[in-house]
């Protein structure tokens, strides 16, 4: 991940909220599909924990997704200090999602649960990798809601514990990751083809630095590397 | 509703969670029951809010989902002060639950409202009637997780709007009221029938002032005409 304020990616000043429409609706947008991102990946969590094998991991699913809520309502904060209805910038990212968990609806527990670890492991470290072209409030906040809810210990070990004692799932399991990379990486580019401002956020302009065409590239690889990374710590290939 | 710890219903002294075990198990099963009520009322509404048509109605019945997780961690203290497994508590009624909400998978966002209030308002008055029979630490945790979400208000305006845009609905709305009632009034025999403690506790014995068998049926009664008052505050008969 680069660094942030470097020479070659100056930190953006808060002023461009103000001065720079389309570093603005960038902002927007970036924080309009996270806000619905959390909200939906609550209703996915706590749907999924009726899918849990004992009570006690239920109610672990549960909490883990009422840590999202917390994040959301962060989120939807900011959105209204910025003087933007919240519920507008959500909405051109409800299709893109609700197709993304259409596609991908688990069959099982271990399925939900490879989910919430692989996919809420590759839209982390996408924010994260953006939350370095912001402003400093905004980096800040896209990093706290980024932050671990615990989720993903809880999903390794008992994902791994699974293999052990039947490696016949290792299959399956990694087709299932293949899958949902795929899914997520056609609704990516969908959305980025139709969000201007999210996307020249991304590449950057004259006025204010992106990762470049070929620094987005670079991106990309280095998710896919992590993503990678975590199959391989759930005991499957990538 | 009786009043409490009056000349006929003594208060249950908090002693008898100690000196008493058929109170103390009457009283670790409530718990049991009402923290799992709330877990999978956590799951339904989260899970619900996707069918919502808006995403702030999916914002504020996702809100009102964590109102339940917090209710529900209480539950789950208390019991472990009791010095009992809070898994072990709540699993008597995972089956009953499960199976109550397997034969009442709403339909619609509307059926999930309706569910949400009828199934809600039900369960809530129930289990302020059983408070009354409780030792002052148990009554105040029962009456403290049966407070509301705001899910009620919102339920009611949103139906009523409903039912007024298209009159046609309230046949099939009423109809739907009804089945959950019996599918609820049937899961809780069954619960009664299975758990001494339970019913013990509200039928009360010796040494304990309970319902009784003819206060039980007043107190059905009283449960079944809230319920009729519910209905008809949503603008659909009983």
């Amino acid at each position: 991940m680069h660094l942030v304020g470097d020479d070659e990616h100056p930190a953006t000043p808060a002023s461009a909220l103000v001065d720079d429409p389309q570093y603005r609706a960038g902002v927007v947008d970036l924080l309009g599909v996270l806000a619905y991102t959390e909200l939906v990946a609550f209703e996915r969590l706590a749907a999924d924990a009726a899918l849990a094998p004992s009570i006690s991991d239920e109610a672990a699913l549960a909490f883990m997704a009422t840590a999202e809520i917390r994040h959301f309502t962060r989120l939807v904060e900011r959105l209204s200090d910025l003087g933007v209805d919240p519920w507008e910038a959500m909405a051109p990212f409800q299709e893109p999602l609700a197709e993304f968990h259409a596609q991908t609806a688990p069959s099982d527990w271990l399925e939900s649960l490879v989910k919430a670890y692989v996919g809420d492991g590759i839209a982390t470290d996408f924010y994260r990798e953006v939350a370095s072209l912001l402003d400093d409030d905004s980096r800040s906040l896209v990093l706290e809601v980024c932050s671990d809810t615990g989720h993903a210990n809880f999903a390794v070990a008992t994902v791994r514990a699974a293999i052990v004692a039947d490696p016949r799932l290792s299959g399956r399991l990694a087709l299932w990751g293949r899958r949902l990379v795929g899914e997520a990486m056609q609704q990516a580019q969908r959305v980025a083809a139709e969000r201007d401002g999210l996307s020249s956020l991304l590449v950057g302009d004259v006025d204010r630095a992106g990762f470049g065409l070929s620094g987005l590239g670079e991106m990309f690889n280095r998710l896919t590397e992590a993503h990678t990374q975590r199959m391989a710590t759930l005991g499957l290939q990538a």
